[in-house]
């Protein structure tokens, strides 16, 4: 069982605005795509055409302390808070790789938090999401973080 | 005075992801963009070069209560709910816009509700952001809304 | 039978860069939206469920003379260059909205060219696209510019 | 002397349309993507805040052949054109990565080229862009590839 997982990605010149840091929506995109890899590694998709099964946002949220800039290196810790019958809430902390004297240790500085509840669901033939239970399969592998895990950010 | 304002956009092809719906991380731009076009409507801009002045997030939410689909007619609602030295508080409710029978008065129903923190920032020439007061330009024209008239969205 | 629409809109803060100019990548969306709209002023849309038919890009193209700022007013003219059996061509020019002089006539300034070819398509049951024929619908309504509607863009 | 680069992603769930597919204008933020890894790996940026140094796009253009869906793992192949006294020229090559049995050599399949022209300017004080010659660091590192190096996509 798992509950937590850490990635990393670049920011891309296409995701800052003209104030010179990243969007603050982008965080958003972010926090999917290590949620995302988070199953895959687990050998699972968000995503099943052949159940129409998939993960609906119902309530998410974003504290930023610190900007992103261009080509910063940010390392995304998700950690799962919650999982319910039909719904799982995360925690995805923004840690900036901070690039330090050659030879010394890596070292990290928070600069955002980010949480997402989402629900499963399946599309019936008309279009409309129902919601339906975490699949076994999820529950089989994924768990709830131990509370003393459930980092916090200070802004 | 004024507390809020109203404004309207369609949802674009490029808006929606591959579950046939408006992407989570896109009712954001909508937020920005509504709060901007506000700004816009007093004669201000939330952006200015000649003052280096711009706004930050620090703080922004959703909650997502149905879907927008590709064409959805969206009211977005800005209302103010705080004013302070150096930031401001915002919540933007999403009105989607049901087409109903010819002659009939249209309908709205909401699907969504954000809020947003943002602090008056100026950015040095060393290129970091500090907060700074709310110019009186903003405050001498915009007011937090009646406490009656925050709206709450029950999901 | 027409063949070319017009519309505007203005450049959205999150659609800038660090370089404070619209990304270029977003021209594309621009060019999208405006044909979209063009479809819609004539009561058609462009996606269709209830026949899985849309539209697929094959080539796009995108030339850029002057650059885009946050708030530009930007009229987007589509023109339709060809219609084949299975195929559309568009042009797009962008033309920046120059604000003159109170009670003066308003200017336009010409500060890109796009065009896009787009091939009918529907989703086969294996997801899988496959290009068919222009609806008749479109044919009645839609026709190729006269060769000297084709306007140029030398940048 | 380099001429060219590769490098490697996997497409996202938000970079995805209702039509179940990447969306077009995505495979700009790819091509632009991979051209800045390619000059990371070089240890230059295309972006100098000291120098007020960037590249702007003068001209863009994508052929697409089939489409890239959520998950899909995508080689881009980087391969310099041309490079000119204040421009240079980019093909880039969009091979998605197929998975095919375990022990066998991975295979890929051609989805998409793209192309990109890009001019070396400068930002004047007056914010206004203006074309200055390719700096020495990427004339010393970076050539035009052979012609025969010069794939070309049949659509």
């Amino acid at each position: 069982m798992v509950y937590d997982f850490k990635t990393r990605r670049r920011v891309e010149f296409a995701e800052t605005d003209m104030a010179g840091i990243m969007h603050f929506s982008n965080y958003f995109r972010y926090m999917e795509s290590a949620e995302h890899e988070f199953f895959r590694s687990l050998g699972m998709s968000v995503h099943s055409d052949a159940e129409a099964r998939g993960w609906a946002r119902v309530d998410v949220h974003c504290t930023y302390r610190r900007p992103l800039r261009y080509q910063d290196l940010v390392q995304l810790h998700v950690i799962v808070q919650s999982i319910g019958e039909r719904s799982m809430e995360f925690v995805v902390m923004f840690d900036k790789v901070v690039t330090v004297a050659a030879g010394a240790a890596e070292a990290t500085e928070t600069v955002a938090r980010g949480t997402m509840t989402t629900v499963c669901v399946t599309r019936g033939a008309d279009g409309a999401l129902r919601s339906v239970s975490v699949p076994p399969e999820v529950t089989a592998r994924i768990e709830a973080a131990p509370v003393d895990q459930l980092r916090e950010l200070v802004v």
